[in-house]
């Protein structure tokens, strides 16, 4: 199934817009094209509603946020909203700030994203926890996450995804597990912005946002552990990971994939 | 005629100033350096004409407009054109909407560009024509586009540089086109931005805009044939784009160089 | 003792928060998290004071200013000031324009930065000198920069590091010359505003900035050298370094490193 969506995008090129943040502006566009997605990267207030009729999926990325870009984030959320194209939500250091925290809820509560994925302390704060969010890095423990995502899930109608080590994908009653990935993953800086990007992609070619978030995940984890395995460091691993999302071949995923389904009440 | 661009370039180290897109700003800069010329990436309205002074060309490229970066754009470019510094457009997703087309319109009429380099419907956009602009592709056929191009140039006296699989270079009465290039470079974010900003070191050191173009587009496709063969990938191809540019050689060029010229009609 | 710095910066993961330019975010930020350290990239007005408190150093570097940008970095800057942490400023094209200059004098008058590093004519620029900049490449010798970097620092009670092939640090009445380095690195951009982004990691853990700043240039060096021994150009050199930013152990450190000693005025 994952493969399914990969030749869909592959054979679609799904466009994706995102409205994302300065830092992995670069590295998300270039994981998008290396898998077969057609990104578009804009933010102008002008011009934002204009450019997500054409898309199929809608990329929102808090971490650089400034007044600008949160009114852009509105306009573009709104009219996919009214179009049915789904939103995808990076709440990107949320709990570090008000500015973040505050930003996320009201994008939440007024946009109702289809799938948010973020790391545990960025989830729990938007379930209102008192966390301590170190950067883009979570100090949260991974289990107790999966309650803040049920809330979450159940509060704004949504797929939530969690990613650490073990990635949570959390809706319809349902959790996923997928435990893919590779610990030089966290020292490239953007891939966890880089998995919201590619869950967009998925999500453009998937009718099931649970199924979007958690293929988008397992890829994100088993290419990494392919380009680690080939890479002396996060320098040659970024590269690599390019290169192996562009070249992924069925048997890859089938002999590597991880997951796991629940309830998610058992 | 190419390789002595390049030795220019290698040995005066021309300043191009450029007022670009987020997404590109590193990979381009990255692009110049490697050829060897000196970039500078400033948009603060309050200095672009103080920096553009110090440039031998201006390269503008629309990629993530707003407002404040279309006024600095207009004041970096009458200051280029009062000194006689060339002027680069590059009119990322014109056509997809009417921010980027109007914004383009009104940069071809008030500063009149040397050269414009786009693909064949961000062309088409600027010669009014109603195409579907997907993203940063182009979906017009390119042998259409060369009627477009010829009436732009002959429209706002300048420069029309079409890229495709063979690109385009119209302008004096003549149509150069180049069949150099590799279709994975498709799959890499910003190289067609990266060929406007290497046409700017270019335009730097070649009174002549065909030229400076025409050899910047061979420039972009030799090294990218060259990088493409070996590479796995997308992320490699980036990274050998730009050890190649660093370290290609005249044999290199003459080998490969595919360009042909003919009138402008036949 | 660069070693330790090393190692500290590798078990505390020390909160770097930067307010820099867009062609550096994506760069520095994997620069650090290479390092060991945790990069926050974040300029909102709104929030950048709730940002610096959680930070173990904060990075300011000019390289792409614009108004708000400036009001961030006082705001940051003073929240710094009040809790002691360190602040460090590269001051990138200072002298080409007004702006770029003059916010540097007021950014180095109204928070006392803990350090600052540029190159030779952006440090002359700050002292006062006429010279010319050249983009981000200095035109002024080595040597007539000792004495600027002197003025600088006794004048604003910071210090002063000038780098170029040979990088001066300067402060406390002592002069350190470091010679590492290798001259593919000024084909690559941004790395001298990654090394001002390191310089923050090992403020974070060194309380003398004079040292602090000397490891930072003996580590950009030594992983510079080594980097462009096994690369064949700009491109492989950028993937390079991060790798061995990332593997770098300390006999490497102890064999390469080209660092002295001596009284500022001799």
């Amino acid at each position: 199934m994952i493969w399914q969506d990969i030749r869909r995008i592959r054979d679609e090129a799904p466009l994706v817009h995102n409205i994302t943040n300065y830092v992995v502006m670069n590295t998300t566009a270039n994981a998008l094209l290396a898998l077969g997605a057609s990104p578009i990267m804009a933010h102008a207030v002008e011009e934002v509603e204009e450019m997500v009729r054409l898309a199929r999926a809608l990329v929102l990325n808090i971490g650089t946020l400034s007044g600008p870009w949160i009114e852009a984030m509105f306009r573009a959320g709104r009219e996919a909203g009214r179009r049915g194209i789904p939103i995808v939500l990076d709440p990107v250091g949320s709990g570090a700030t008000r500015l973040r925290t505050e930003t996320c809820r009201r994008l939440l509560t007024e946009l109702s994203p289809t799938i948010v994925r973020g790391n545990a302390s960025e989830i729990a704060s938007l379930a209102g926890a008192r966390t301590v969010t170190k950067g883009a890095d979570s100090t949260l423990a991974t289990d107790d996450a999966i309650e803040m995502a049920r809330f979450l899930s159940e509060r704004w109608h949504c797929v939530v995804c969690v990613s650490g080590a073990t990635d949570l994908i959390v809706g319809d009653g349902v959790v996923l597990r997928v435990r893919n990935g590779h610990p030089l993953m966290t020292r490239v800086t953007g891939l966890g912005c880089t998995a919201t990007a590619l869950t967009g992609a998925f999500a453009a070619v998937n009718r099931s946002p649970l199924r979007a978030a958690a293929h988008a995940m397992a890829l994100m984890g088993i290419a990494g552990e392919i380009a680690a395995e080939q890479s002396s460091g996060p320098g040659s691993l970024q590269v690599r990971f390019l290169d192996v999302l562009y070249g992924i071949e069925e048997p890859d995923i089938r002999r590597r994939l991880k997951m796991e389904e629940a309830p998610a009440r058992p």
